[in-house]
């Protein structure tokens, strides 16, 4: 299997309204079943996601772990607004969101956002905003497309960062090779492959942080292309999660 | 920026004392600063870290865990004898091994080995197993290589497994964002990316699982290299991890 991966440069500082998929086809071209790979950082502006921390009303709550975690209670409360339930509330703010998605500090970014008192959300419906991106190519391109949407995430157990998927269209999150046998005949029985996780980690290399990183990248050669695909699939229901239910007895 | 990704095709069936370096010089041609992945799987098998279940001797430990979590004394035994400390013992066997990394099991693998009674252990030294790998690429094609050895992890809070580094050399296992600006001249504070795990992650979508599965990929065009590297930067100093603290908590 062969594939390659690149960064579409000349990307312009994404403001409130642009149009990204239609971007996407002007800085560079798209072949069938490419997998377009979008930082959620320039989705979140295109959207509008950016909120004042000066409009932020902060309850008691906030103000409380924002003792704790010696953060900005205004962020905080923009945390937990985004939040189901709170994992950990020091040394860092580790969250259960809406969605299911459990992270830091509900995905809420302070870098590389225009104004030292604006934060940035991750996109209200990430699928969504991929289904979006990618009809907006099949549109002007005809070609069907891949498209997953990254964040930067921490890990437990293992330091360091990796890129992970936030928002998915076009493929399947996982590749399921349960059934299917291994070099001795014998069936494979735990392998569920979170590929769209593999892809946001490899496209976060070749995208980088910072005032030099490219927030798009395309993977060509994979065929993974899949309809409809939702992120959902690697968010643990609540009752299975054994780790989030320690972090709960931990808290009582 | 560019990469391109292949996996290096008609690799047979490893055995015991095969010479891995050697063998990915006569299936590829390699280029200075190429990054070599190789499945944890063939490493250790060419290093002959098979156990046979019925050479096991079982401690009344392993009995009590094995019962817990419906699995085979003497498996569970195998684990224990890699495990420094058992951070969870049911539904799975989650332990801090004896280099400090947390994984099920202790990495240890029923699939793609020859005799149903037979398992799999990590490599004993997985940085050592990478360094001689790269050093007999070095010795046979005089270009300097980045070795990166993987393994298929489950992760704390999302569902599904993806690849992970085990053992590495040539490189560092992280990329430091820290000190570096963003795009609005702002300080980057936490950014330490993971790039070893977003690597082995994107491997093993190309090299997959499997009786398809092809156990050595090649990537080109990121410049990597660096020397020396070690594995031991991605565990988390036993004190620092609070998800593995809660863990405890919770067993107490």
């Amino acid at each position: 299997m062969k594939a390659t991966a690149f960064t579409v440069e000349d990307i312009p500082l994404i403001k409130p309204g642009y149009d990204i998929g239609k971007l996407i086809c002007e800085k560079t071209g798209i072949e069938e079943h490419d997998i377009v790979v979008v930082s959620s950082t320039i989705v979140s502006k295109s959207e509008n996601r950016i909120l004042k921390l000066c409009d932020i009303n902060v309850t008691h709550e906030a103000q409380t772990i924002a003792k704790k975690n010696h953060n900005d209670p205004r962020f905080v409360q923009a945390v937990l607004d985004q939040s189901e339930e709170i994992l950990l509330e020091m040394p860092f703010l580790l969250v259960r969101m809406k969605n299911g998605s459990i992270c830091v500090n509900a995905g809420i970014d302070h870098s590389n956002v225009d104004g030292h008192e604006n934060i940035l959300l991750l996109p209200d419906s990430p699928d969504e905003s991929a289904k979006r991106i990618k009809e907006t190519i099949f549109t002007i391109t005809g070609k069907r497309v891949s498209v997953v949407i990254t964040d930067t995430n921490g890990r437990a157990f293992r330091m360091g960062q990796t890129g992970a998927a936030v928002g998915i269209a076009g493929i399947k999150a996982t590749r399921d090779w349960r059934g299917t046998t291994d070099l001795f005949g014998r069936i494979l029985e735990v392998k569920n492959e979170a590929i769209v996780d593999e892809i946001a980690g490899f496209s976060n290399i070749l995208m980088g942080e910072g005032n030099g990183g490219t927030p798009i990248a395309i993977i060509r050669g994979l065929e993974m292309f899949y309809e409809p695909g939702t992120i959902q699939e690697l968010y643990r229901p609540e009752n299975e999660d054994v780790i989030s239910k320690a972090l709960r007895y931990q808290s009582i």
